[in-house]
C-alpha cells in the first residue's frame, strides 16, 4: 500500500471540524464519492485517455483523506495512480488541483443542496455560478479583460492540436489570458502554446483557467498547466460560467461536445436582450479543417439562420490574424463593460434564460422528447439542439449516460425530417473524423437519428 | 454634500446583486444599520473619544451605499467625519477598514440567521468563530505561533500607555505580532511599539490584529496601525477569538473591560480539561501600576484561588522581561501544538463551556439574577463575574446599555456579602484611577452593588 | 571572546578572492581600518553618544574578518557591542548595514583610489556621487520624487525630538520618505514618525534613507530604522548626495553640523546657473525653537542677504503645514524635472562650483587662512563659511580634528570684524542651547573667533 | 524612417554622463559598434539564420542611441527589424536583451581594457569572468546549485532537436535550470521544454541563462526565452563562464562549435588538480544520434585516451534518464561544495590554465602553427585542439574569421598523420550530416586538414 501526504496550498488549508467530518471516507456520503472521483481524475492529469472506465478501473483500492494536522489539512492518498509523480513526488500543478477539488466541493456541499440548484430563478443560479468561480478566486480584481475561452475537441489530430498550440501561443505573445474545459487536445494546446508566448513577453502571472464540472472530468483530466481550476456543480453551470468570465471564445475543431457549445452560446446570444453584447467569437483551425468549418457554418445557417451566423467570424489557418483580432476586439469589450458599468470580470448583463440553465438529465425519455423542430423561435431551436448534443456526449463519455446506453440502447432522437438528416450529416461526419472518441477504439454510436 | 467613492480592495471586491441589494441603505434593514454604524466607527480611527453618542451626534446625514462598477463594488460615503482624511484623502488604513467591515457584516448576514447564533451546542458556536476568522483571512497559513494579545484598559494615562508602547517595541523586536480589541489606550501602544521594533528588524509582514464587535466598535474605534479588522457578532464570539487565536497574552492595567477579559480567561481556563492546556499570561505594568495588579491579584486570589492566580504571571516594569518571557514561552505553546497535532493557528483543543459562549443579554434583569455567591465551582462563579463585568461595560459605553441605564437607573448586582464588598472596592479603584471612561467626563456609575 | 558569523544580504555577497583579500585584517591597511571603524559605529546604532572614543575605547579588541564560505561571503565579528543585539541576536536592520558598510568601502577601495578623489574636475566628482548611490541601490528606479532630506541636530531637546518625530508622521502620511545623515536626534525623530504614518498608509516600501561617510559616522551611529545606508567617501560628497538626491529639504534646529548644511545649500543655490532650479526648503521647529531661527535667518540675511533668505521658508510649530507645504511643492518638481528631462531620481542639472566639492581638510592653517570678509561674491562667502562650520564639527566630534585640538589648541577663525562677532554670537548661543555636543559633558569651544 | 524608444529596465537603467558619452554613435568608437551590432544580433532573436551577413545586410541603416529621460536611459532604436515586434511592440523579453547588452558592454568598456584582457595571469582572468557575471546578477544568492549547462549544435535536425525539448521538459519537471549558449537548436529546445516542466511544477522562477559573446552573438541570436543573457568579452571567458557556472552539463549532438565546448572542458577535467572536481557530464540524443556519439567518443579515446572516456557518460534516448540521473548526482555536486567551502554558485576551486584562458587569435598563421602532435600532455593536445575547432567556428560564422577565409583561402591544420586523419573524418561527419551550417545552403570547408 502505498500512503502519501499532501501539505495543504492555498487559502482554505483550515477547515473546521464540520467540514472535515463532511468529508469522511464512507460508503454512503455522496459528497465522499465525488471527492473521491474527481481528486481521481485529477491525479490522471496528462493521460491521454477519455474512457472513464479505463480510468478508474485501475484504481479500486485508491482512497482519499483528510487529515487535521498542526499546519493545516493535509489531503492524504492511498494507492495513488504513478502517472501523476516525478521520481516519486507529486507534481506541484496536480497537488494544487487537488486542493482545488477539495475546495469546490466543500463549497458545494456546504452552501448549495442538490435540489436547491434545481430552483428555477434564473437570478439565482446566475448567483451560483458567480458565487463558486469568486470563491475559487476565478474572479481575479484588477486583471484586465483578456480572458479567451477556447473550445474545441478532446480528440483532435497532430495538425489540429499543433494549429492549437500556435493560436496559444500568439494569444500569449499578446498577453491574453487561457480558459477552457481542462483536458487533452484543444483544451490543452492553447495553454501550452500560450505559456511560451508569456515566457517570451516576461508575463508572469498568466492565467491557464480550467473549468470543469464532476460527470466530464474523468473523461478530461486537467493537465497540470492549469493553474486555476474550478469544479461547477453541473455541465449547466459549467457552460454559464464559460459564457460570463469570456472576453472573446475561440472555438477549434471538435465533435459533439464543441457542438453543445457552440449551439449554447449562439442560443444565448441571438436573445433579444443581447442584442448589444460585445462577445467576439472565432471559429478557427488549420487549412485541413476548411471543410469542416463550411459544414459547421452550413448547419448553423441551415438551422439558425444567418442572424446567428454574424455572431461568429470564421479564420482558417491564421493563428497571428485570430490573436490579433481578438486583441483588437478585446478593447470594444473592455470600453462596453465600462460604458455600461458592468464588472470586468464577470458579465452580469448577458442574459441567459432558465432554459439554458436548468439541468438537463438525459435520459432515453427526455431525450425522445426533445422538440427539434423549426416551428419555434431560433434560441428555443437552439437550446434543444444543444440539449441534443448534450445527451451525445453523456451517452459517449459520461458515466451515467454509458450505463443508459448499456442498458437500453441508443438515444432516439427524432424530430422535423430534413433537420434530422441534417443531424445526422454531421453527427456522421464526426464519427469519420473520429471526433467521437479518441482514436485506438471503434466507435459505436449511442444515438440513433430518426429521419421521418 | 461631500460624496466620496472608494475602490474596492481585498478579494471580496466583487460582490453579486443578493449581496449589494442586502445592503441597500432603508430604515427596516437591520443590516444596514449595522453596516453603516460599523463604518462610521470606523471612520473615526483615532479619535479618542468612547462615548458613542459623541461619536455619532455629528454624523447624523452620514449615509454609506454600494456601488457596483466595472472594476468592482465601491463604497460611496456621504458627509464622512473629516478625521480619518489626510488633505482630502482618506487614510489607506481605514480605507481597508471599512472594506473588512462590510466583508465581516455580509458574511454574518449570509450565513448566521441572528436567532441560530443562539444555539446552544458548542461545538457549532465555535466553528461561526473559527469561520469568521478563516473567512476574514486572519487564519494564516504558513505563519508561526506568533500572536500575542494584548488587553488593557482604552483608559489610561501617559506613563501606562507608554508602557504598554514598550512592551509592543520589544515584541516588535523579537518578531511578535500583536493582537487587540482595537481602539485607544493598551490597545493601541503595544501596536505602535511592534511597528518601530518590526521596522528595525525587517520584519515586513507584521500582523496588528484588531477584533471587534458591533456593539463596542463606536466606543473603541480601530486605530489605523490595525492591519487586520475583524468584527466578530457578539462579544462573546469576540472573546473566544481572542483565546482561541492566541498565542500568548499579555494583560496590561485597565478597567472592567480588562476584568471581563481576565475573568472569562481564568474561568475557561480552570476547566478540568484545560488542565494540559500551555498558554503563557502575563500581566504587566509601569511601577506606579504595582498597586494595581496588587489588588487584581488579591481579588482573583479571594474569588477564584490560588489554582487561577497560578495560571499567570506578573511582571512590574520590564518590558524587555515580558518579551523574553513570552519568546521563551512560545517554543512551548509550538511544542504542545505540535504533539496533539493541534492547528497551530487556532486552538481547537481548549474546552469552552456553553456557559462561556451564549450571549450574555445585560439587562435590568439578568444582571439582578446573576448568581454571585461562593457555593459554586470556581469556573461557573468566574462566568458569572465576567457577566456581572460585561453589563457594567455596557453601561458605561455600549448604546443599548447606556439606554437602559437612562430609562431605568444603575443595574443592581447583588451576591454574597463579603464577595460583593470586595467587588465594590474593586470597581470604585477602577473609578478612581478614571479607568472607566476617558477623562474629562465625571462618571456616574452606572451599577449599585447590593452589599447585604 | 565572543565570534558571531553573519549571512550575506543584499546583492554583493558573492565576493572574489581579491575582494576579500583587500580587507583581510592587517595593521597596514588603511581599508581594513575604515572597514572594522564603520563597522564597530554601525553595531553601536542607537546608542546616544557622539564621542568616537567612548564608543570606541571599550571595543579594543573587537575584531570583523571575512569568512568565505558555500553561501556567499559571511561576516565575522568578534567581541562586538551587546548593544545592537536582542536575546543574543543581531538585530536585522544592523546586520544589513554592516553590509552595507562593507558593500560601500569596496566599492570606494576598488575604483577611486583616494588621491584621485581629489581631481579638480567638477564632472568626475559629481560621477563618483552618483555611481555610489547607484551601486548602493539609492537610485531606485520607477520610484516617485518624494525624498525629503531633513537636516538637524544630533543634540536636542525632548521638545524639539517630538517636532521632528510629529513632522516625519505627516510627512509619511502623505507617502513622502525620508532621507538624513543618520544618527540621533533630528535625524532619528523623522523616521520614526514617518514609519507610523507608512504603516497607517500600507505604505509597504518606506525608505529611512542614511548617508553618512567615515569620519562622522561613529558620532552618528545609524539607528536601525535607517533601511539604506548609504558610506560617502567624506563630507563634501555626502553634502553633494544630499541635495543631488532630494526633492526637498526640511531643516530642524542644530549645531553647527545644520549650519555646515544650511550654508553649503544656500551657496550651491545662489549660483546664476541655479537660479531656474525648484528645491523647497523649509526651516521648521517648534513654538520654543522660534528664537533660534530668527537668529538664524538674521545671520544668513546680513551674511548672504535677503536673495539668499528668499529660497527658504520658516514654518513655526504646525507640522501639518510643513507636510502639507512640501506635498503641494513636490508636484513643481516633478513637472520641472520632466519639463528639462532631468533625471527624477538625480538632480543632474544642479551646478555645484569645485569650491563646493573639494574635500576641505581642517587644519589650523587652513582655517586661519579662510576668507571671512564681506568683500566677495555671496556664494563664495557661503563656502567660506560652510568650511569655518565644518571644521567646528569635526574639532567637536571627528577623530582626526580632536586629535589637532589636542595638540595645538583652538582653531583660530578671524575675518571681517563685524562678521566675525555675528559668528561668535552665533556660536555662543549653540553652546548656550546644548547644541555642540550631547548634554552630560560641559563644552569647551575647539575654536576661537578673532574679533578685530 | 521607423523610432520607437525603450523604456529602460533593471538595475542599471539610470546612467552618468560619462556613460552615455561612452556609447555616443560615431564612426571611430569600437564600444558604438559593439554596442550596435551585438543589439543588432538581438533583435533578431528567434530568426533561424547563423550568416551574420544575411542577418545585418538588411540593417544597414539602423541605429542604435541613447536617450537620458526623466525617468532614466531610453534606447532609440532607428529601424529595427520587425522580427522582434509583435503588433508593433517590441517582445518584453527582447526588450529586457538590449538593456542586458547595454550593461555588459559598459562594464566592460569600464572595467577592463581590451589589452589587460589579454594579462596572463590566471587568477585576473578568472576574477573577470566572476564580475561580469556578478554584475549581470547571474550568480543568485540563495539559489540551489541546480544549473544545467545544456551544449549542442545550433543546426540539428527536427529529430534531434524534439529530443532537446523532452530533456528539458525533464528537466524543468525536476525544478532544474537551463544554461546554454543562446541561439537556436539545441541552445533552444532546452528551454523550451523546461518552460512547460517549470509551468507544470509552479515553479516560477525558472532561469533560461544565455551565455554569449560578441563575435558568435549574430551567428546565435538569443531567443526571448532566455530571460537572463550575458555577454561575456571572448569566447575564452565564455567558456570559463559556462564551466565554473554549471553544477552539470549536458552535451547534446552538434557541430565544431560542440567539439570545441567538449575538448575545453576534458582538457581542464583533466588537469591534475581537478581530479576530485564533482561535475557531472552526460552526452544524449535520440536512437539516431546513437552513432553519432560513438564517432565522438572513439575520437576522444583515440586522442585524450580512456581518462577523458570516464568523465562523461553517454545516454541514449532516453530523456527521464538523462534527467534523473542530473538531479541524483546533483546531491554529490552540494554536498562536495559545502565540504570544502567553495560557492554553491560559481566554481572557484576548478582549476584552469592560461593555455585554457587566454584569447586565441585564429588567423592563417596561428592555426597553422597548432601543436597537434601526440607526443604532449593529454590536457595539452585538448587545448590545441580546441583551438584547432575554435578556429572552424571563426571560419564557418565569426566575421572576421569568414574575411580572412575570403582573402587567404581556408586554414591549414596540419599534424601527426593519424591524429590528422581521425580528425578530418570527423569534420567531414558533420559536413555530411549538415551540422556546420543550417541548412539551406551548401557548405565549402574553410578549413584544409593536412593529412601528412
Amino acid at each position: 500500500m502505498t500512503k502519501i501526504q499532501l501539505n495543504p496550498v492555498g487559502p482554505l488549508s483550515q477547515l473546521s471540524q464540520f467540514e472535515v467530518d463532511g468529508l469522511k471516507q464512507s460508503v454512503d456520503s455522496e459528497l465522499y464519492k465525488l471527492f473521491r472521483n474527481c481528486s481521481l481524475a485529477v491525479l490522471n492529469s496528462g493521460v491521454e485517455e477519455d474512457d472513464y472506465e479505463h480510468i478508474f478501473a485501475p484504481y479500486e483500492d485508491f482512497q482519499i483523506n483528510l487529515v487535521r494536522r498542526e499546519r493545516g489539512v493535509k489531503i492524504e492518498l492511498i494507492n495513488p495512480p504513478a502517472v501523476a509523480f516525478v521520481d516519486g513526488k507529486l507534481i506541484k500543478g496536480v497537488h494544487e488541483h487537488l486542493f482545488a477539488v477539495l475546495r469546490d466541493i466543500l463549497h458545494m456541499g456546504s452552501k448549495y443542496h442538490f435540489e436547491e440548484s434545481q430552483v428555477s430563478e434564473s437570478r439565482y443560479l446566475t448567483d451560483i455560478v458567480f458565487d463558486m468561480l469568486r470563491h475559487a478566486e476565478a474572479i481575479k480584481v484588477g486583471s484586465d479583460p483578456n480572458v479567451v475561452v477556447c473550445w474545441g475537441g478532446h480528440s483532435i489530430g497532430e495538425i489540429e492540436y499543433k494549429y492549437t498550440k500556435k493560436v496559444g501561443y500568439q494569444l500569449g505573445l499578446r498577453e491574453m489570458n487561457i480558459c477552457t474545459g481542462c483536458g487533452p487536445g484543444a483544451m490543452k494546446g492553447p495553454m501550452k502554446g500560450a505559456t511560451i508566448g508569456h515566457a517570451k513577453q516576461r508575463y508572469n502571472y498568466g492565467r491557464y483557467l480550467g473549468i470543469s464540472e464532476p460527470s466530464i472530468i474523468a473523461a478530461e483530466p486537467p493537465n497540470a498547466i492549469v493553474n486555476e481550476l474550478v469544479i461547477m456543480p453541473d455541465i449547466e453551470k459549467r457552460l454559464e460560467a464559460f459564457v460570463r468570465i469570456a472576453h472573446s471564445i475561440v472555438i477549434f475543431p471538435g465533435g459533439v461536445g464543441t457542438a453543445e457549445e457552440l449551439l449554447y452560446l449562439l442560443g444565448v446570444m441571438l436573445h433579444e436582450n443581447n442584442k448589444y453584447q460585445v462577445l467576439p467569437i472565432v471559429l478557427t483551425g488549420p487549412a485541413h479543417s476548411k471543410e469542416y468549418f463550411e459544414s459547421i457554418d452550413k448547419f448553423i445557417g441551415e438551422t439558425l439562420g444567418p442572424e446567428a451566423q454574424s455572431l461568429y467570424e470564421i479564420i482558417v489557418d491564421d493563428p497571428e490574424e485570430v490573436a490579433r483580432t481578438l486583441k483588437r476586439k478585446q478593447e470594444f469589450v473592455h470600453s462596453h463593460r465600462r460604458e455600461i458599468g458592468d464588472s470586468y470580470l464577470f458579465n452580469w448583463s448577458l442574459q441567459i434564460e432558465p432554459e439554458f440553465q436548468k439541468p438537463f438529465i438525459p435520459t432515453h425519455e427526455s431525450m425522445a422528447a426533445l422538440n427539434l423542430h423549426y416551428s419555434q423561435p431560433k434560441a428555443e431551436l437552439a437550446a434543444a439542439l444543444r440539449k441534443a448534443f448534450s445527451g451525445i456526449v453523456a451517452g459517449n463519455v459520461k458515466a451515467e449516460g454509458i450505463k443508459q446506453i448499456r442498458e437500453k440502447g441508443p438515444f432516439t432522437i427524432n424530430g422535423d425530417a430534413k433537420l434530422m438528416a441534417m443531424l445526422d450529416d454531421l453527427l456522421e461526419s464526426f464519427v469519420a473524423q473520429q471526433r467521437m472518441k479518441l482514436p485506438g477504439s471503434s466507435y459505436s454510436p449511442c444515438y440513433q437519428v430518426k429521419k421521418g
